[in-house]
């Protein structure tokens, strides 16, 4: 895939190294090599803006078998539809750079920004190895760069499109409460123990309440309040709710108003149970007591929520919830995953020239958005690089990326195309702009 | 092994019969031939009293890369033990039945007593088809015989024989919480579900307290109260707590003294939680909001719970507990598997019997015990054929019964045979002396 994408930019006139990035240690011991990381130029020209696009090849798994309608690794159009894995997350976005780039040679225009490309192989699998690379080509690769887009991301609607400003950052958290590590019977030991599944249920439990709130002391301190501007922004925004719902399946939801959810989804924490491993897990019955257990949840991050004083929050929390217990068993807890959550200031160039492209495309305002989840690429790009970060979606909200039947709409693609092109001249157009003002 | 165990039965001048038992379907959709049961008769002396031996020849299964320091299935004595995968659960009982058959002959004396084998090969695995065979048998290989005695547990002690006579039932349930079939992304839906692992969690908590207690209301209301004559009988039994500690690796249990940790193991129910099926459950991290989980816990119930009681009571306190929430999920319980407790009178003849041959070959009184665990099939015995069982153990607390390293001591092996043989012969004297008694 790595090598295919290299040569299509080749032929497109971009000068393309492939970065190799080592191997990477499976947990069941195997090694395995990386594939290497694509970085692209197209045109260095001191005078015009560099836009770097960061994209990535690799897909979710899929098997027809698990419920999909057409060969998921044969792209199928039905109805204006284009189904295939990886159609909207990420091949099909990629795709539509390349499209635009095409599309200047093909007029025999001069592209009108300088574009790099950086395409990955590992997304979805925690971009191993992406973000030493990008480090290491802070003062290289990236040194001429203006802004970074990433259309990584879908809109939250089927017809408007989206410009997204923000995404949640992430706190994984494993606590483990431990016996002894071989299992007991429970007919043999039911009734004497302290059982680590009813300590490890416990503490899961003192994590929210019934409506979803958290209640972990301490844990809305630092997170930003509302303001009036933000509260007008949510109003804009183009949601359907009972479309939402037909699509997501979920007849009944904790909020009631489109404000109310989608600032619940993008501006406020969330926390959620994953599950737990070292359990009876599977079909039928089993009278095991767990020896050892391990609880698994997770805690979305907004501005201005600080990883480590999340960590110390949640730690003192279950061990405060654990001590009560009086229990003779051990508990551990750690945070396993941190991922800051990013923000861009709306009011950069970049954005305003992404909304007037938007604006020529389709004919409308974006709806101006942020994702509930983490795209810790955005902020490495963020904090290792110091170059700010553009979200520009090209796919619908029902796209279903990392489920069955993924599709990207003709529309979309073809659309999407044109605006990362007019996106290009909305760049010049800016920097123009700025160069004869005073 | 059933053809094996058939063949041994018949060198010792049984007449056998293997009974076919149809077929079982695996979970996968996979149909397997139930292994025949075994029905072998020595003798059909009416005057003489019938003894009906229950075992059964199949294992849990054991692979030396998991912690065996010995091949499983290659029988190996090291330090007076015997080690082997089904060494003390349950062949090694099935052939000291055998041994003391085979001395009587050896000696060329008259078996004191008609023996009955019923030997099974499906016991790890629930019995599947036994039940039936009992039923049809009641009046036919059953109908002679005056006791059961099944060898199928374990001594509470390292070196002091025991008489069990009683188990605990048990009532497995499934609570099941579904939002709908798909799981969510915790970065798309964080924040505005109300989440299935929350609601279970809670639902899970609300059944005990940290001290063990059973928080459903009513569930005590029929446990027996305990009798002074019962609170001796836990008094006599002999348990170096230091050593069980040791032995089950657990540093501390609920109770601090051999009467209550005994009476909570034995003649009070306890509440396991085994596990949750559907939520994530492998090693590392996955950002999952299941979307539909199952829980699984199950009550060891005691003299004189009532089965359909409890699940009354199970269902009540989890609608209650769930109404609470408010959640917008849908909650289903259901007991899938409902075993009822098992007690003997230790008054009737055969556990004087018992009781007396234990005298003869250890020199002491046997530990009058229970098992905390469900032997299903007594409880079939006793409902369905009307007639008394006898547990005699011959196996050791440490012998490891399901785990690595299974093992019976030589000392057990050996003495056990000969317990067997000293309870033929009991046997007929308590009934010449019932006979010769007016």
């Amino acid at each position: 895939m790595m090598a295919l994408a290299a040569e299509e930019l080749r032929g497109l006139g971009a000068s393309v190294s492939l970065v190799g990035s080592g191997s990477q240690q499976l947990p069941d011991g195997q090694t395995l090599p990386i594939p290497p990381i694509i970085l692209a130029e197209l045109g260095d020209e001191p005078e015009k803006p560099t836009v770097c696009f960061y994209g990535h090849l690799d897909v979710q798994p899929a098997a027809q078998a698990n419920g999909w309608l057409t060969d998921p690794y044969t792209l199928t159009e039905v109805d204006g539809k284009l189904y295939g894995r990886g159609a909207t997350d990420n091949k099909g976005p990629v795709l539509a750079w390349m499209n635009a780039v095409g599309t200047f040679r093909a007029l025999e225009e001069d592209l009108p920004v300088n574009i790099k490309f950086i395409l990955e192989g590992m997304e979805e699998a925690g971009s191993v190895a992406l973000k030493e690379l990008v480090a290491r080509e802070k003062d290289g690769f990236f040194s001429s760069v203006d802004c970074i887009v990433i259309s990584d991301n879908l809109w939250v609607s089927q017809r408007r499109p989206a410009l997204i400003y923000g995404t949640r950052g992430n706190s994984y958290f494993m606590v483990e409460v431990r016996c002894r590590d071989q299992d007991f019977h429970s007919g043999t030991f039911g009734g004497i123990l302290h059982e680590p599944m009813a300590d490890l249920v416990a503490l899961l439990g003192s994590l929210t309440d019934s409506s979803g709130r958290i209640l972990i002391p301490g844990i809305y301190d630092h997170v930003a309040p509302v303001t009036e501007e933000e509260r007008d922004m949510y109003s804009a925004i183009e949601l359907d709710l009972e479309e939402y719902r037909n699509s997501s399946q979920v007849k009944t939801f904790l909020f009631d108003t489109k404000e109310e959810i989608l600032m619940h989804l993008w501006r406020y924490p969330s926390l959620s149970i994953h599950g737990i491993e070292g359990a009876f897990d599977e079909p039928g019955t089993k009278t095991v007591i767990p020896g050892r257990v391990t609880g698994k949840f997770s805690i979305r991050l907004v501005p201005h929520m600080n990883l480590s004083v999340v960590e110390k929050q949640v730690k003192q929390h279950l061990q405060y919830i654990f001590a009560q217990r009086n229990s003779s068993n051990q508990m551990a807890v750690s945070m396993v995953l941190g991922l800051h959550p990013w923000i861009a200031n709306i009011k950069d160039p970049q954005y305003l020239a992404a909304e007037r492209a938007i604006k020529t495309v389709f004919g409308t305002e974006p709806d101006m958005i942020r994702d509930g989840s983490t795209i810790p690429i955005a902020k490495t790009f963020q904090d290792i690089i110091q170059k700010s970060v553009v979200m520009l979606p090209l796919g619908a909200v029902d796209d279903g990326e990392h489920s069955q039947n993924e599709k990207i709409n003709r529309r979309n693609y073809i659309e999407g195309s044109k605006l990362v092109a007019a996106f290009f001249l909305e760049m010049v157009q800016l920097q123009e702009v700025a160069g004869t003002s005073p």
